[in-house]
């Protein structure tokens, strides 16, 4: 297994990564065709730093002869074409370019794969359909918390199933009931009637009937990935005004996906672009999409799906971003969490020295809380941890007001691996780790009875912390906290001038005391 | 004069400025003492990235005998000590301590210092009166687009008002009229009487009546600087539920400066802290703040002030900034938006010769559309050149959305002289150039009849240009722009492969032509 290793020594703001790297991925799918450049540093950290789309729609016509047809092909030699250029022209000669579903099957895909070498200089590695699983499966095992269960990815035109066992692919099957495929092979009427619908769902049941590893177990999750799948998250998020702008990491039940179909399948396409929330290039394909998310729950017994922002894309990247690792190690993050939280902090340049030293007094305060008197569970310490992690990235944009632009960094990076309710939190904690009361705010829809009690005292945990280190010179190496007779002794071990963590804490200490309805005693003792 | 140093060559996100410095500057205040630390590159770029603050209040009790009381000295050696560990602790060396009114005019003065140096290190200097009003000259001259017409900066120990002609500054003087002055020695009760209110008035009247250089002239602006000022601002601001959260660049009619003076006038300090807005450590002395604000307005028959969000520390900064050029010209921008739009972009590290090269096409597409085609005026390129050089600054914080967040940073950073209307103007053309209808939103408050009309070009100018320089390397020089028989013919002067830009902006025409009521017909030439 890899780990994240850490930048020695501290990575101060405007400080520069020396041997960042970038690459461009090159997705050419059955429906739209995608470049990305991220930018890297291998192991450390990457940032996605352009993207280029273009519909193509190579499988359009494909059903009846398994041929890509020569309006698509010029089409997507066009698209090669600039994506080429644009690569060219913006120096990265760094490409991996891969094709899938729909040049995968085409029988004149020889020919086709020539042109576009011909003419965009591009060599395109056509992936299997196990390929394609498995860097669904490293998408998903690299951005979320999945130890047992499925993956499923569907695109324009195959529908990928992986088994995840203690976080390894054990089985994997591609079908071809990709979204663009399944609506010119069912959807044709518009609106769609119920006998079309009802076919595809029984086609689907049918094929996936066959898989006797494809069933719901206990602690099992289901991921799903593919911008088809997204956007039936999408419609649901703006259906219910959601209070976050974040698909990575939203939970569906199949009542819910249910009902984003029913809506599809009344509306006629037009009537389908008005819906608000709708990418409107996918609005004839958007019913699929549904459809096979609801069968492929319906088959496994899922009553829940969880969303992934990455997909295929992505998993072509870590295998790019782990290259340098030993070769026997697959190319996995030890921790998923961690690593999303060091990478945004390598991102926004955080002094990392710092941060964790927060993180030491934040955690040490937490452990040695007795539990009687705070109400925190396993759980919130990570959230803890996060949040001390990142608590001051908001500097990259301004000081003035960083923990209100802390709190938008969090918010937009979506955090993967973290649950939305976490996001949440870690989101609050950073905005309230300076000043104000801490409330859940609009968050609280997402929130757990009890965690307006439990932002309170991690906020000030964290709050004293970053007073105890205000000079940010870890003066303070650590703390011994204990409580008896009704009050709470923090022992400040010093190393150093310890005016400033003095002067600092005294000024902040009420939040604490409210917090845990203890009085609070500074005592500072030479380390 | 001096002009901000462009770097050369281009600076990629990520690269380091390798010459950045930094400085701590305490300002020891009659009321607040405070260390704020900026980093900065020598008139290239800066930032402020740490502020300390203790309400000291220094000048307590001096107005009997004018001298330090022992209780607000042992405060302040106090925080002196603190200060001087901060500095000691962040590693700065730099230091530039300074004391204003309440230090200056304490005859005990020279015991006191004495004192500050043995317990703390901190060597500190005296501004004079005249110095003091020089540094506040400085921080509005270096912020704002004043040309001619007076500053006033408004301390707790003392007023300075300052006579600008043509930018320099021609006169000044400074009153001990500050506001915890003028609080200890008018406004006891509470609430006050109309009798204090009105004796204050009085004096302030009778001082500022010997001024024969302050009375306003046609041209004329008024710039108020210090906390005290930009609490009415602030205060004003909730009261009419603005939506910019900046204070830098607001305006105020006297009427309305009245009006908060009665609203304060008429509540009880405890009052006061309830009100949406007020800083709870200034509630007792606001009064004496808009009080001297009206009165100074009334004096020199002002019917407008512009409040500026820097004040003396800034000066004291500027003049450190420029410390390196040529010995006989004076701290100040050649050009005060120039300036602070090229810090913007490196603090936020842009694509210098991207964004040039887009501000070079959206003008040229400015100067040469006929002005019966477009309705925009001179000072629309102003906001079109800024717009153009900030368009990427988002990609900071993230590729994804990166015109949400430049949006987010140019409404955050207040963008020093522009107007509220400019900065709205500026963020939502950053806002609307890669997509999206454009719309003057919850800015509309603040825009003049027709923006939305004007915003609709101007993001049409500059969405185009985004997409002829969608790659990034320059490939189109230089644009031709012909309107004849109805149409546009735009020339695009290409050295290199066209195919990007051909293809790019075919997909972005019709916002042009719906802006202009033109087809645009593109039309490669080569270089």
């Amino acid at each position: 297994m890899v780990t994240l290793r850490s930048l020695q020594p501290m990575v101060r703001p405007g400080d520069v990564y020396h041997d960042s790297q970038r690459v461009a991925i090159i997705d050419m799918g059955t429906n739209s065709w995608r470049v990305i450049v991220v930018e890297y540093v291998p192991g450390l950290s990457f940032k996605l730093i352009d993207e280029v789309q273009e519909s193509v729609r190579i499988g359009e016509g494909m059903a009846e002869l398994n041929v890509l047809r020569p309006a698509a092909m010029d089409r997507a030699a066009r698209a090669a074409q600039i994506f080429a250029a644009f690569c060219a022209a913006s120096g990265i000669s760094d490409i991996v370019a891969v094709g899938t579903s729909a040049i995968r099957d085409a029988q004149n895909q020889a020919r086709f794969l020539q042109r576009i070498e011909r003419e965009s200089g591009l060599k395109v590695r056509v992936l299997s359909g196990e390929e394609e699983a498995y860097y669904g499966y490293l998408a998903a095992v690299n951005s979320t918390t999945i130890e047992n269960g499925f993956v499923m990815d569907l695109g324009g035109g195959s529908l990928q199933i992986i088994r995840v066992e203690d976080r390894k692919a054990v089985r994997s099957i591609s079908f071809p009931l990709g979204v663009v495929r399944l609506t010119e092979g069912f959807l044709t009427s518009d609106p769609v009637t119920a006998k079309e619908t009802g076919a595809l769902a029984d086609v689907l049941r049918e094929r996936l009937k066959s898989l006797d590893w494809f069933a719901y177990e206990d602690g099992m999750q289901l991921i799903g990935e593919g911008g088809n799948v997204r956007l039936v998250a999408r419609l649901q998020q703006k259906r219910v005004e959601y209070p976050l702008d974040i698909i990575h990491g939203y939970e569906m039940q199949s009542k819910e996906v249910a009902e984003i179909g029913d809506v599809l399948a009344r509306a006629t396409v037009a009537q389908r672009r008005r819906i608000d929330g709708m990418k409107p290039e996918r609005a004839d394909i958007s019913l699929a999409g549904a459809l096979v998310l609801q069968g492929v729950m319906r088959a496994g017994g899922f009553e829940r799906v969880v969303f992934s922002g990455q997909g295929v894309r992505e998993g072509l990247f870590y295998e790019r971003f782990f290259a340098g690792d030993e070769p026997d190690h697959p190319p996995i993050f030890a921790d998923v969490r961690q690593s999303n939280v060091l990478n945004l902090g390598h991102v926004y340049r955080f002094q990392e020295v710092h941060a964790r030293h927060i993180t030491h007094l934040t955690t040490r305060m937490f452990d040695q809380l007795p539990p009687d008197v705070h109400n925190l569970r396993p759980q919130e310490r990570e959230v803890l941890w996060a949040a001390s992690m990142l608590h001051d990235i908001g500097m990259a944009i301004d000081y003035n007001d960083h923990h209100r632009h802390g709190s938008y960094l969090v918010l937009n990076s979506g955090l993967p691996g973290y649950t939305h309710r976490e996001i949440a939190l870690i989101a609050l904690l950073i905005r309230y780790h300076r000043r104000g009361k801490p409330s859940l705010d609009d968050m609280a829809a997402l929130c757990e009875p009890k965690d307006d009690r439990r932002l309170e005292q991690m906020t000030a945990m964290l709050r004293l912390a970053e007073q105890i280190d205000r000079a940010r010179d870890g003066a303070v190496k650590d703390l011994r906290l204990t409580v008896t007779g009704g009050r709470c002794i923090m022992e400040l071990v010093t190393q150093g001038d310890e005016q400033v963590p003095l002067w600092a804490v005294e000024r902040h200490r009420d939040l604490f005391t409210g917090a845990f309805g203890l009085p609070v005693e500074f005592v500072p003792v030479p380390a």
